[in-house]
């Protein structure tokens, strides 16, 4: 098809045709065939898009605050609110779950102390006696005394959630000049809400309530990126990391007993990048440990935090071989290129995760400057994850349309889409970012077919065994079709 | 190289250089070999630019408008204006000389007459009697009894000088909301300007004018992009086009004798795509006949006016097919993907383009959303006019470290960077928007290799023939080499 006479004669239609579909047919579910109900469904969405794409406020330019009610009132999210979008696979453990549940339930509970740091966040914690005052903070207050006493609850409990999250009524432009105000913030916040969901009784429902969203919002399979930090009980007493991640296998079991079309959870441990060598060495040896003796449900390893102030992987080389020298399963899942640093060491992530073996690249928002590393991506089938709502957020790109998983996805390079930390942005479950994904870099050319595919990709580029792989896509194909069969007109 | 032992032991650290090495070699300029005087000069480059990128307010993130002042400052852009940048290939005729200029010459000259629209714009005509009112205008008013009646002249011509241009002091996101109402003061503005440059006398200067700016800016060739309007004389007489494309000629001509190290200009005769099918066709046969009557000066032919509310090219083909189907030369230079609407009929213009045998295309700003066209672009050497400043201040991408020509020159695609319409957005020459990409899309991994490159791309792209581009290669490198040796310490 290459070949073209062009230049000699008036160019030919049919040719011209042609083109058009072999770039059809190269993109993401480019090669997907759709039954008679889904081209019916496949219609009806672009007839849906097209009009989406004549408004005025077209909320993939937007910014994701402002962008939200739109979306919510939008056709195409209510669709892909019903479709079964398969797993989520790069979601971080406490920001998967709504903050408003976590003021109007955690925060409601008995014994829970709250106090004010010297930067106007708020910090809380559990305890059967008057806890001792942290530095650079109020002393604790009991939130059910400070209730009691405040004349509007309801502000008290909209200050509180503000402080739990990143998300804004304002301008988001306005509050957040730079990327190191949101990323500031973002710790702040993470810092703010870490006392209450490391409490014992908070964590267990903390995690119910963020798997029944997720569930609610068809999505049937979960890789979550978990720091397993201490939890702790009402006299202070903590339990160790085993706990912690036996805690998310029996509650995840529950979860299963009573929704069986939900597959489960593996988690992806984490450490913040922030570490030394020799927190991280303990750190990696520990994973080496979970991975042997949890294997159904550690998935592997990962760092986070943000990457344009942490040292960059390869200045961890050693400490990330150890399981390799070691002969030891670890599977990597390496955050990288998470960045518009271009060019600086931290922008090498990418490289260096495939060449420490990652099994997926987290984001990967800088892979299209890297063509070497691009090429390895798609040569060895190393996924992206892609999340377009925290890029957009965290101040990678402003119009989603530029996301440069537009390109990727025209290539079908491996990828997936997910949400990151919905609950930090404002956001829940995963129909928001399938929603930026179809609508805003998929453009009026993603189909029906893309969805299926993104779906499709979501399980097979998971830490899932062939079988469990197999087991999870008939799950999905029997929702599929029901979705399909009942909204196809 | 891409056979990696990686999986099997740890990352080695010399196979990790052979991969960096490879990515580098593979950017445009890539495979350049530096003097060593080049190499000094990079090093330099290499310090200021992680000096630039280390800045809070990194001006390729920042909105053109704003930035110009740090560019301005930047020791970076003092190089990049020193520096021979070959040819601006893509220039349009009434944005080429600055505004002040206009303002501060042209208006002051006899017989000015202007008028205020209905929507605050205004009108210009020289003439040696009272013209005749416009519709939808203010009676005119000689611009010497105005001047003479008002109290602060500076006031009036700065009042004048923002008619003439888009660029705005105030905050650029607040003025201008939306695509739409650029595009309309945008048009507003050349409606403004027309009559003035339009005049005779002024239209020789103005082109010298312009000419004097880009030359100074160090630019030794232009392509540019003409409407070959009506020119009118103070008696209302009026010129052919003819005559229009002579005049460039002698201007030119003049402008080499007193400047032998310009090298000249060739133009590329436009027309609004508004327009409908029989005027094209006029055009185009008009455009046949200079063609063959000018073959020195003419380049060839393009559509200008914004893609998204024109028609697409294809609605022209069968028009745009009548010199090929005549067995006459008429070289095509369109504007194509200069849209955001991902998957509409205009942004098919740039496939569209090619298949209409195109010599190069105008922007194409979404050609990485187009995989086919990308690749026939690659493989037949038809190179974009990436036109940053333009792409931004239109509002196509925010930050210019997203505009997708940073993986084109990763890529080495056929690209040069030109400045479209520099006196509309306040830039002027060609090195605000190499600043733009050597710092903003470039990042830390482009070198003098990428700007050396860049430079003989303008000229190796251009419409010139063999042996003209051996000559202005030539007179380019002994520039180039005095440049080197100037600034490499
Ligand atoms: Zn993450
Ligand atoms: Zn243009």
């Amino acid at each position: 098809l290459y070949c073209l006479t062009y230049g000699l004669s008036s160019p030919d239609p049919r040719q011209r045709e042609a083109l058009i579909k072999l770039e059809a047919s190269m993109q993401l579910g480019g090669q997907i065939v759709l039954t008679d109900a889904e081209q019916r469904l496949d219609a009806l969405l672009f007839k849906m898009k097209k009009e989406e794409m004549m408004r005025a406020d077209f909320p993939p330019a937007m910014h994701f605050f402002k962008a939200r009610a739109l979306i919510g009132a939008s056709p195409i999210f209510r669709l892909l609110q019903k479709m079964p979008k398969g797993g989520a696979l790069h979601v971080h453990d406490f920001a998967m779950t709504s903050v408003e549940w976590l003021v109007k339930n955690a925060t409601y509970r008995p014994h829970c102390y709250m106090c004010l740091t010297a930067s106007q966040s708020v910090r809380f914690i559990f305890s059967s006696q008057q806890p001792k005052a942290l530095p650079q903070c109020s002393p604790w207050t009991l939130l059910e005394n400070l209730r009691a006493k405040v004349v509007n609850v309801t502000e008290l409990d909209n200050s509180i959630m503000s402080n739990l999250t990143i998300f804004t009524d304002q301008d988001p432009e306005t509050v957040y000049p730079s990327q190191d105000e949101i990323w500031t913030t973002f710790e702040q916040a993470f810092l703010a809400l870490l006392g209450l969901v490391t409490y014992a009784p908070v964590f267990r429902d903390y995690y119910y309530q963020g798997l029944t969203e997720f569930h609610t919002d068809n999505v049937m399979y979960l890789e979550l990126r978990a720091l397993l930090p201490e939890i702790y009980e009402l006299d202070g007493s903590t339990h160790d990391t085993a706990w912690t991640l036996k805690t998310y296998q029996h509650v995840t079991r529950q979860f299963i007993t009573e929704h069986p079309d939900f597959f489960g959870t593996r988690i992806i441990f984490t450490v913040h990048r922030a570490v030394n060598t020799s927190v991280l060495t303990r750190t990696v040896e520990e994973a080496m440990k979970l991975q042997r003796d949890f294997p159904d449900i550690m998935a592997g390893f990962d760092l986070v935090g943000r990457e344009d102030s942490g040292k960059p992987l390869w200045y961890f080389k050693d400490v990330l071989s150890l399981p390799v020298e070691r002969g030891v399963t670890l599977p990597f899942f390496f955050h990288a290129g998470e960045t518009d640093l271009e060019g600086t060491e931290v922008d090498q992530n990418m490289l260096d995760a495939l060449l420490l073996n990652t099994s997926r690249i987290g984001h990967g928002f800088a892979l299209l400057r890297h063509p070497v590393a691009k090429g390895l991506s798609r040569k060895k089938g190393v996924a992206l994850e892609v999340c377009p709502i925290s890029n957009q957020v965290m101040m990678l790109v402003k119009d989603l349309r530029n996301h440069p998983a537009a390109a990727l996805m025209l290539e079908n390079h491996p990828l997936v889409i997910s949400s990151d930390d919905p609950a930090m942005f404002g956001s829940s479950g995963l129909s928001y970012d399938f929603y930026e994904a179809f609508v805003g870099f998929g453009g009026i050319r993603s189909t029906l077919g893309s969805l299926k595919e993104l779906a499709i990709n979501s399980i097979r580029y998971s830490s899932l065994t062939p079988k469990q792989q197999q087991t999870a896509l008939a799950l999905w194909q029997r929702r599929w079709d029901k979705f399909v069969s009942e909204n196809a007109v």
